[in-house]
């Protein structure tokens, strides 16, 4: 497939970043900026810079932010802001944020919040943040005290995935995306795990497996936001493997795991509490397994990380009160939001992680 | 009218601060900041604390931010979106805005932002914010660049406008009110401006009197509000007057004239345009002059203030490229919204600030 489109405008393809629907919506004459990283740019100004000379529109405006989880900071939110009332934008102007997932949540608050909301367009440079973060509204910075504690609920105008952007992305960053399409498949659909198994966790996939896979991953996401932006009841789901995962990245400041890798060691153990708690037969938790294994090798868990990975769980930002929801997996394309109570969930994470360690071979004295 | 309710759920009246209302929002075990002023609290913090006790929340979390326009800094809503991360506000937790219009847009913002929006209750303790900017939704800081220049849309949850809060309020706080609510008149409602006029801009005005204009004036502003949220198109009717006061506060950097001043000279300035370009009779020029009068005396015009003011309309942040829309009228109740070049409307303002200074009678040598 040469470009998927879903209603959210997710155009996904090699070239589509030259495609002419961008130049269609930046319209003529319209004022923007181009929030993106140093590195980003050296990898990939020049093809930013060639498809936006032919919109007549250059990147002469440009913030850029630190790279990772830093660029998610009030004071580059105020910086952003602050650079977009200089360029004297208006309502009618735009955003392009053109990075991984950390610009795209900054450069997509920064843009719900100016003006009280002006376009964003989203082109995102990685594999994660395409089948993730650049598709379903969801904005946001940190806070001293926390993760994503601020933000905004706000669609991108476009989706532009281009493929080629993912040449030179390092294997491990590529694979922290694999998770994430492991898990729509998990959510929705049998083709992607299928597809991801066989070709290895997208390492030996073809230029169109892969767009198929991320088409398809963004279809599943944005079909599940479609019917509930504000998270109230479906949208849930996509928190999969996420409440462990979370847990283990604060849990280790974000230095040690992928954020892929932290989710996927999540689904690991939303499949086996499944297990346990009878929803899921060993058969079917044995195939979903296989399914988060087919993404490769993950950065090893280590002991020191339970007692901190337990704490983590328990000050989580997404309690409501003394309970959380968890997605269980009563087999692939089952999922089951189950309520725990707080302190039990982070006691069957502890278990979790100590049974887990215990399977690690020993070596031979 | 004991207590008047719009689809905003507005209550309106003396002593509704403690209607059960409130403890039927806030629920039981919410928990909750409330964002004021140390001037507000000195004056209204008891009536607030028992209101509160009833429901079972108690003020010990407590912002306070600076009074007027100093309340609405980027610092002001990082220390309030940090102290309601400190109190492990949750989605289901909420911010009570206590003070004039500059805490409810600060404190709404905040509260817009903060997990990507919570519950706000505002309790407008002005003539000003309970007739204008609590009901609306719109929320917003300002930046070094300009007033107003990031926010949000974020509908309160419940709106209390307790008229017993209004005896203490300084005279020419309640006139800034005035302005708005015959703003209101002037877009959609002749009793309303009769209203106005019989009691002498309200200062003659009755308890009963008093709520009526508010609930009226609030009424007119919910349902142009409902139709039109996000300002494409009805909603700009409320800013009516508002082109040219934005350009008098900016010139003299909110010093000089309060918001309802300002406001009361550019519906002056809409009218007499009105007149000029053929749009009104010079009768219904003169009976929509009467009605803005009778809200009293004003701060005088500078000379001074002629070229700053034309500088402040052209570079207006509403400016949508090199075009504006201000809100003419034909008669009372007869709005329309009419395009002008920034430029010939910046003309048109500062002729009339001249033309209105030479009115002036000068005193006798």
């Amino acid at each position: 497939m040469a470009a998927g489109r879903t209603p959210y405008d997710v155009l996904i393809g090699p070239g589509v970043l030259s495609h002419p629907q961008l130049s269609r919506r930046l319209g003529r004459g319209a004022n923007g900026i181009v929030v993106s990283s140093s590195r980003v740019m050296r990898r990939h100004g020049r093809a930013l810079q060639e498809a936006l000379r032919k919109t007549g529109f250059e990147t002469r405006r440009l913030v850029l932010l630190p790279d990772g989880e830093k660029a998610k900071s009030t004071r580059g939110w105020e910086r952003t802001v602050g650079a977009m009332a200089k360029a004297r934008l208006d309502r009618s102007s735009f955003v392009i944020a053109f990075g991984g997932g950390s610009i795209g949540d900054a450069a997509g608050f920064a843009a719900a919040s100016y003006m009280r909301g002006i376009r964003v367009i989203q082109i995102p440079t990685t594999l994660l943040s395409m089948v993730d973060s650049s598709v379903g509204g969801k904005t946001g910075i940190n806070l001293a005290e926390g993760k994503n504690l601020v933000g905004a609920f706000h669609q991108p105008s476009l989706v532009l995935a281009d493929t080629t952007l993912l040449r030179t992305l390092p294997s491990r960053e590529r694979q922290s995306g694999v998770y994430e399409i492991v898990k729509c498949g998990l959510l929705r659909s049998e083709s992607l795990l299928r597809l991801v198994e066989r070709t290895r966790g997208l390492r030996r996939a073809s230029g169109g497996d892969l767009e198929t896979a991320i088409a398809e991953a963004v279809r599943i996401k944005a079909r599940i936001v479609e019917r509930d932006e504000r998270e109230s009841g479906e949208r849930v789901l996509l928190n999969l493997g996420h409440t462990l995962g979370h847990a283990l990245e604060t849990a280790t400041s974000y230095r040690v795991f992928t954020h892929g890798e932290a989710v996927g060691y999540g689904m690991d153990f939303a499949v086996d509490l499944s297990r346990r708690l009878g929803l899921a037969t060993p058969a079917a938790a044995r195939r979903m397994l296989a399914s988060i294994r087919a993404a490769g090798r993950r950065t090893p868990l280590s002991a020191a990380l339970v007692s901190r990975t337990r704490e983590a769980v328990r000050s989580d930002k997404k309690r409501e009160g003394v309970e959380l929801k968890e997605i269980l997996l009563a087999g692939a394309q089952r999922p089951r939001i189950h309520r725990f109570k707080t302190r039990d969930f982070a006691a069957h994470a502890g278990e979790w992680l100590i049974s887990r360690l215990e399977r690690v071979p020993k070596r031979r004295g």
